[in-house]
């Protein structure tokens, strides 16, 4: 909250071009569209609001939360103060309401809660973006075993789509309910997707070694996530038995067109925000040249300007990524055993989340799918 | 580097609204102002480029470092690829080349180095926004007293103008010449202002306790700014005997239009970014309500979208301003002594460094002294 | 828990040195003082388990929560997988089974819940040491207005010593209630006390800018000591109302001779451990020598091996007393106003709470006030 | 430098116990073992100097450092002020003098500079611990290849013992040369030594995925190891080509009786001490039962007191073992896929370096291998 400023203050400002960022002379403020946002308390509702502070053709017009209710958005999330989004007083979630003022609602809820609340904004004609797990999974059974939770909503699973930009983009134009993609299993696809696609890699299941900050885990007070717990450490968890398992395996099985199975090994690292995944691959021909394994990342992203395929020689580091929408990927192949080694990052909040959720969101609303989405890095 | 990215591609994803921050209708392409960067190897030129990448009216033309000639901008910084910034080749520092590519040029180098360069490029015609401490102190013989080098350019002390928008927006408009304050100043001066220009503070001199992040330090290779010297480890340094002591008491006695020292206690955080200063000062009243210091705050600063002053009760922290160009303040009084406490925060390579030096630019160039920085912070 | 070590193992290992820390000749073993934990889930609690796992003179025969009964102790907090200590199973607490097994009970539970327990204690015959608040402030009325909870034991107040060995060590000798000095007073009073027991220090209050790691926040599940809301960040808070500030004027005073009142200052670090306190005070005469000063520190603290005085020009940082007992002093005279800034280090959980706990105790049952406590600080 | 303490004041510290840890009845101070310590600047130096401040065996009597010749040990790393250790004046390296006034010499020097060194040092009758790569790998052809080194002393490399204590414990009894392992070998080897040894692995090349903390970089300046280089960052670097991998190779290769090459991928965590190595390994029957396999584990290390080997189901992190010797070892079966998953930890800098050191010295004078290292990790 920010005391004591007038009004024409922050008019002044806007004139002066301090928001220059949000307006744009070639769509004009009236046709924005009116996006809602559940779950505003979490990480990933911080982000979409931080994205949407400076997006030039959507317009936060509800934010919600039970516990906060009443509060405005940057006495919530003070780094927000000064902005219009900001000023924005949180409210209860109410489906009827959210009818009313929104053309499209992201979820950033649990898994779980979101399935019904979804199912019920779409009979409203809303059209929905959920970040949860709830319709990533195309098969209820493996949603229900890995998640330990009914599926009330199945026959949505066939109809959301997957909201991964550079794979189904053309799915996205138009559709009403999207599934952002998880964290992890954005920087596993995009690592494989190239390998996959062109069937070069060999039989044995890829190893996702998967390194991520702790943003992931939420802002649920939990002693897990203390600082004091995490800072000046690292360790592995749920190796083999994390729930990102299925999802990664149901995308790199349908690149790929027949079934597989991955080792994915999942860390925690004392970062605020990022995932690198160092991915092992055998190569179908051990002797392939890495120049030609070059080739066909090259090919495979060269129309997406979010994945920047690094330099022979150069591998990505997090920073590179932090706050943005890139994916960075580099290649080695290590000529001792013919193994192909991939190393991605993303920011896990921006990429991995709120930013792919906005993009999804443009594709569904007919908007350019990097409006708003033109972030450069922040480093160090 | 981005490899094996057809250059259809980045086009595809200019006009698709990606480096939609950087085109605006209201101000031709054409008629960009052309800025050149001298010194881009360290954390101050990092900054700059990050913030040019997104600028509306200004296009990098040169970058220059020595040591690194010849290498593309985003090989040196990776963060950068992807961006037209990054595809600049870096050049060696030649005068008459800056003056042909360039309107303004910016000085990323160490005290000492910039005074000479900076009236070679006046001479040339060219306007310069020094980063360095070379023309902050009006005072020939204190400058040679604390940085132990002799002024070269005494008479250029005069004439420029100290960066610092709030301040002296009025005398960087047009200005030839403008002096970056310190990272340290920025925050203390602007803390101080409003109690100074009001004259309610008491004879004691102020304390400014100031605990800054290590880029503050730049980006030479030394053991003090080692990560394993710096992690999970905080120090003092400097105490009463650190360089921006006589440039916070120049700007301080300036205001109070009376000669006035302070305390100045720097201390080394370990984090990246952004410096918090907890200042103490006796009240010539004791008993003046915390209501009425609050009002002359508000007044002062309500014109000035870049300086949040919080709400009664709140305190500002270093993330809320991660980033971006904002000052927040934050008010206590100790009713128990009678002493006011004002806090402050910036981002000391944002605000307290390269981002100040692109509004103080955008004065000297005509431009709103806002534009290119309406920039969200980073949280986490 | 380590798995699959055959009981013989650790004999021999015990045998061939490995333990020969917690093995000494002058002290055979059947005569270790039998200590109890009450609250062994927190940060203090772990950091008394270290101290006990080593201490040759006592040893730990009860751990206590409620939460956690029946676990191993090295179960609950791994790092002491492999010694004794972490052999031990928890148990609920219990006073009769605590008068059974004990000699002396650490008692390292929130404030307001350690009063009835130490009464009940202590009626059993025990000798107590509480980590709580709940015995520091002699004045009854004072801690039911700062801490908002009624005290039901007043009779104790009187009774209990405040437990810094510097300064209390006589009356801590054989004492049967102990209260731990809290983490900001330990610094703030080492470092004022020779300054106030000499009478040099003017009248006005003096200004304690105390800056601390999270771990002080303990280890209890909440958003503001999450990682991701900690890391890369720093805040002031409890400016003037923390409630450390009571307990600091009061001690001071007790120096002074005289009532005193301070300007406290808290700042959360994103350190794990320590506390740097910079110390502000005004000399009754401005122009004594730094010379002087610093004798009478020197003089202070002969005889006090745990506390360091640092060379002139040296200032303390945390990590050189990570994991130690030991409080460092640094002091800087600012000659241009006279002021003299005291810099103070300690590990707030060790000698800002676990291991002075354990300092007190070695003293009340008449061991070595350092037995146990021969810690090299971990550096980096 | 501790200033103002008077020398009976120390005395009576350790009369009354504070240094009770370095005192032993049963081996006299006459007879300790005198070392020195040549390389003092760096992160190993100052690790080998914490451990011997506290070493009840050995006596450090000469620390070396062309740099630093003449300062104080403790004036060098202020964290050893105040013992006995830090009042050691550092001197020049000198051949002569370290064979007048040691037994043994740690070789805490870059390779390539140790080789030459210990050579002389073994002429003149004294035992060497070499800290560096020069004695790890023993075939001389290897050695060049990899560090682009020419070996002047061959003759030594069949001589020196490769100072694993679990694996070399005989041939490191009265040794004159010892090669201490190198960081990330040492936590690579113990955790495929009862795979190997047992011979359950399948063909296809182990993968360590290891990520190590910064201060196994050194202490020397460069800009990749600043603290705004690494902290909040993550990167792999060195995929297939680091320097340790020949050295893996060599030890496992004698293990397994065949010749075996690994992939080995370090990475650079944002942590000051600690590895974390996830180790990838086909199973000849991938039907084998996780219970056989941990059988081998428990066997393997049953008599090893420094090796946690973990129950079912726990996974190590790297605080657990900060400031120790332990390496702790977790073991998961993807059972979707029969791969083994073995994950060890240590802290680099003591079980990595310098605490492995002291071990192999401990042995190569007949001490108790453990003497000096019964150190509980620092949590957190």
């Amino acid at each position: 909250m920010t005391a004591g400023k007038k009004s024409g203050a922050r008019q002044g400002a806007t004139r002066s071009g301090l928001r220059s960022t949000s307006g744009n002379a070639d769509f004009p403020q009236a046709s924005k569209v009116r996006v809602g946002l559940v779950g505003v308390t979490g990480y990933t509702g911080m982000e979409l609001a931080r994205l949407l502070a400076a997006h030039p053709f959507m317009s936060l017009t509800r934010a919600t939360s039970r516990s906060e209710e009443g509060r405005g958005l940057a006495d919530l999330h003070p780094f927000l103060r000064g902005t219009a989004v900001g000023e924005l007083a949180i409210s209860a979630p109410d489906p009827e309401d959210l009818a009313r003022a929104c053309d499209l609602v992201f979820l950033a809820v649990p898994h779980g809660a979101a399935m019904s609340l979804a199912a019920d904004l779409l009979r409203r004609g809303l059209r929905v973006l959920d970040l949860s797990a709830d319709f990533r999974l195309r098969d209820k059974a493996v949603y229900e075993r890995w998640y330990a939770t009914e599926h009330t909503e199945p026959d949505l699973l066939t109809e959301s789509v997957y909201g991964l930009p550079e794979l189904h983009g053309a799915e996205l134009a138009g559709a009403r309910l999207t599934a952002n993609p998880g964290c992890y299993p954005t920087g596993a696809v995009l690592g494989l997707y190239p390998v996959l696609k062109n069937g070069i890699a060999g039989d044995s299941p890829p190893i996702i070694d998967a390194k991520s900050g702790v943003s992931g885990a939420g802002r649920e007070a939990k002693v897990g996530s203390l600082f004091s717990e995490v800072s000046d450490n690292f360790k592995a968890y749920s190796l083999s038995t994390h729930r990102h398992t299925p999802e990664i395996e149901q995308e790199l099985s349908r690149i790929a067109g027949r079934p597989l199975t991955v080792s994915f090994s999942p860390h925690l690292l004392p970062v605020n925000r990022g995932i690198l995944s160092t991915i092992y691959v055998d190569l179908k021909n051990p002797n392939m040249p890495l120049r030609d394994i070059r080739s066909l990342y090259a090919e495979a992203y060269a129309d997406h300007a979010f994945v920047r395929f690094l330099r022979e020689g150069a591998l990505p580091d997090l920073r590179s990524v932090r706050g943005s929408m890139y994916c960075d990927i580099g290649l080695v192949k290590d000529e001792r055993n013919g193994r192909l080694i991939i190393v991605t990052c993303i920011d896990n909040m921006c990429r991995g989340a709120s930013g792919q959720a906005i993009a999804g969101a443009n594709l569904m609303c007919g908007l350019p799918s990097a409006a708003g989405l033109g972030l450069i890095p922040l480093a160090p």
